[in-house]
């Protein structure tokens, strides 16, 4: 199956934003084993939009429209699919009900252009939006289905991967091909592609691809075959190949984020979190917050920005400070065992270090201290150096210590085991 | 003049990155008062992009196409150029030289593919390329202007500024165009639309175009005029006339956001901030955090997720927690006057709610409760109901959070003036 994709937003030509619904469903349709061949934009212009649709229904068997969904007058997609198909644009009562329920829970008064969002295509196979007022649909065109999304990504997404994905994937012909992502921390592309060089190299099926992005490397593999059971065993095969020379960096598959690993197994492990925070701000404490069901799993944590916040907060010693500094090992372990005493948690973790634009007392930027107090263990502490741009240093502090707790967690899990 | 954008790569359309590029030069064409009217992307195929070419160049005056100037087999938008303009490819000794002395001053072997690299269609006018190896070339092709770029931002954008802009300018037609962006939150897109919709409705010059992202709305009104200066005195008469209507919900102009107004204030009125967290665990504190010099205004948070630490890190009462639960407006104001308190702060904020999956004490999913305690002036605390799942809540809580600091800190610097 070939596929293009038509954003539709004056915004986008207009470069207030990037087209990243395009790169977001190329990715999904690529792990589906579907070819995508191009990428368009047109504004909110109806005579443009309808060349665009109609040229691309002579090339694709897949046309898939972002944006254009909403209540304005600028919001034209279905109305111009709608005249593209010679069909009618209809009221869809539920969708008119959620966004009527929508207004009321939130105790605002619904203005009349919101209506506009419940209409569909006549004929449409309706995709229930679970995050926003616009309904999707799907639709066939001459042998070419024509699937419309909402713009927002956060809309978007979610229904792209729970409705449409498993639907295309029943359409689609030719052999399956099954992909699986290995993700890797802590050790760099250029790196990990030279030493797995000679498994590329004669790659033909399964094959591997590299991609890095936020300080992250995953390698996606791929194997092509009938029975799916024996692409899947062929995946087994090369990722042990690949295993037995960069294993150590491997820390999770597919879907699996270095927070969603380090969260499951606290969770799994019973265990309790807090954090003390200096250089990353909460940043630690706010992801662990992001996951659903964070209440069992963190205690809470202190932000100790300044000298003063470290020492009351978190009980680090004036001593330690004035003779080691706030960017310093010993600092980083008064910090985390502070706050796992402090919060009662079984794990207490501490990030303080200088992100710049000013270096933080004479220490080199990027230069950061994590420590990790976990139950009664001697307390432990790493020092990272990293490059970039002050959020950049914060965020892969952060990564720094989920990899770390996620090798610790593991151990901890296995000792139980025996 | 009209334009559309081609980006050439295959890495594009398996969603490896964004089409940042597009973006950026939408950017500078619309600053420079030149529509897009088009992106388009397309992989590394001879057919489809000579066929994208072909297309574009029966519509635009101006084609600029990035990527495909590499060395490798894969890049080949030179070729296709020049094979869509029947034109040969020549060697551009100024190039050769330049990459050649490359290698020489990085002391490497310069291997054969790179001088591919100083090919240029016979006939361009040669854009130098200051930051990698591939030079950019200006052509004419029936009166479309085609500009060939190079793919890699860091090569791309200084020759667009530098050499393709100032170019573009002199051939332009017309009246330049002058923009701005404001900025609104705690209004819907529909309902801003809706209020101004007699404004929307007879615009010509200056246009106003409305757009929704994250939360918030923004406006761009755009003025055409030969003289700048009219067209700025323009735009001021019409976000007059908007904000006569909607102005108490504009927060910002152009690239401001929440976090850095909030932040400009904080600064130049030389108040410190502290944060007790619950709903939002330490977002609000990592956000403050994120922003250059953070150090001067932040003094620190409390990530109190659980009810013990509450009552022990920000001294809210058990009573309070017994008889109106976490999430109330006594307990944000207990978390906000105790962090405050605890960290000698000028200013506390405090976030507490319910963010789901599940409900908390009963209370509907959305329920937030902001509390902010402003030196000695009576605490206040913000109710607000939000809908969405749990992430986009806790995001939702702190940009409440920062506009209503922003409404403040206003005021405060208001009264200080007078």
């Amino acid at each position: 199956m070939n596929a293009e994709i038509i954003a539709v937003g004056s915004e986008l030509l207009l470069g207030q934003i990037a087209n990243t619904n395009a790169q977001f469903i190329s990715q999904k349709l690529a792990e589906a084993g579907i070819d995508v061949y191009r990428h368009s934009v047109v504004g909110d212009n109806q005579s443009r939009l309808l060349a665009e649709i109609s040229a691309a229904q002579d090339r694709a068997e897949l046309i898939i429209l972002t944006g254009g969904l909403g209540p304005t007058k600028d919001d034209l997609t279905k109305e111009t699919v709608a005249q593209f198909l010679g069909k009618k644009l209809v009221m869809h009562d539920e969708s008119l009900h959620f966004i009527e329920q929508y207004f009321k829970n939130a105790n605002k008064a619904m203005t009349a252009n919101n209506q506009k969002q419940a209409l569909i295509v006549e004929g449409s196979d309706v995709l229930v939006n679970h995050h926003g007022m616009a309904p999707g649909m799907i639709l066939n065109s001459q042998g070419t289905i024509l699937v419309l999304l909402p713009g927002p990504p956060r809309e978007m997404k979610p229904m792209l991967q729970t409705s449409v994905i498993p639907r295309l994937l029943k359409l689609r012909k030719g052999e399956p091909v099954i992909s699986r992502v290995l993700r890797y921390f802590g050790i760099g592309e250029a790196e990990l592609e030279d030493r797995i060089e000679h498994l590329i190299h004669k790659q033909i099926n399964p094959t591997i691809a590299p991609l890095a992005s936020d300080g992250e490397v995953t390698l996606r593999i791929s194997a092509k075959h009938s029975e799916v059971k024996t692409a899947q065993k062929m995946l087994d095969v090369t990722e042990a190949d690949i295993n037995s020379i960069v294993g150590k960096y491997m820390y999770g598959k597919n879907d699996e984020t270095l927070l969603q690993k380090t969260f499951e197994l606290l969770s799994s492990s019973q265990l309790t979190i807090a954090s003390a925070e200096s250089l990353t701000a909460g940043l630690f404490a706010s992801q662990i917050g992001s996951q659903p069901g964070a209440s069992s799993v963190l205690k809470g944590g202190l932000v100790c920005y300044t000298n003063e916040a470290k020492m009351n907060l978190a009980g680090v010693s004036d001593k330690t400070l004035a003779e080691e500094g706030a960017v310093s090992k010993r600092c980083a372990i008064e910090l985390a065992e502070g706050v796992k005493n402090r919060l009662g948690s079984d794990i207490g973790i501490s990030f303080t270090g200088s992100a710049g634009p000013e270096s933080l007392e004479g220490q080199p930027l990027g230069t950061v201290w994590i420590g990790i107090a976990f139950q009664s263990n001697p307390p432990i502490a790493l020092h990272i150096k990293l490059q970039g741009e002050r959020n950049y240093i914060r965020l892969k502090a952060v990564k720094h210590g989920l990899f770390h707790l996620i090798q610790l967690l593991e151990q901890h899990s296995d000792k139980i085991v025996e």
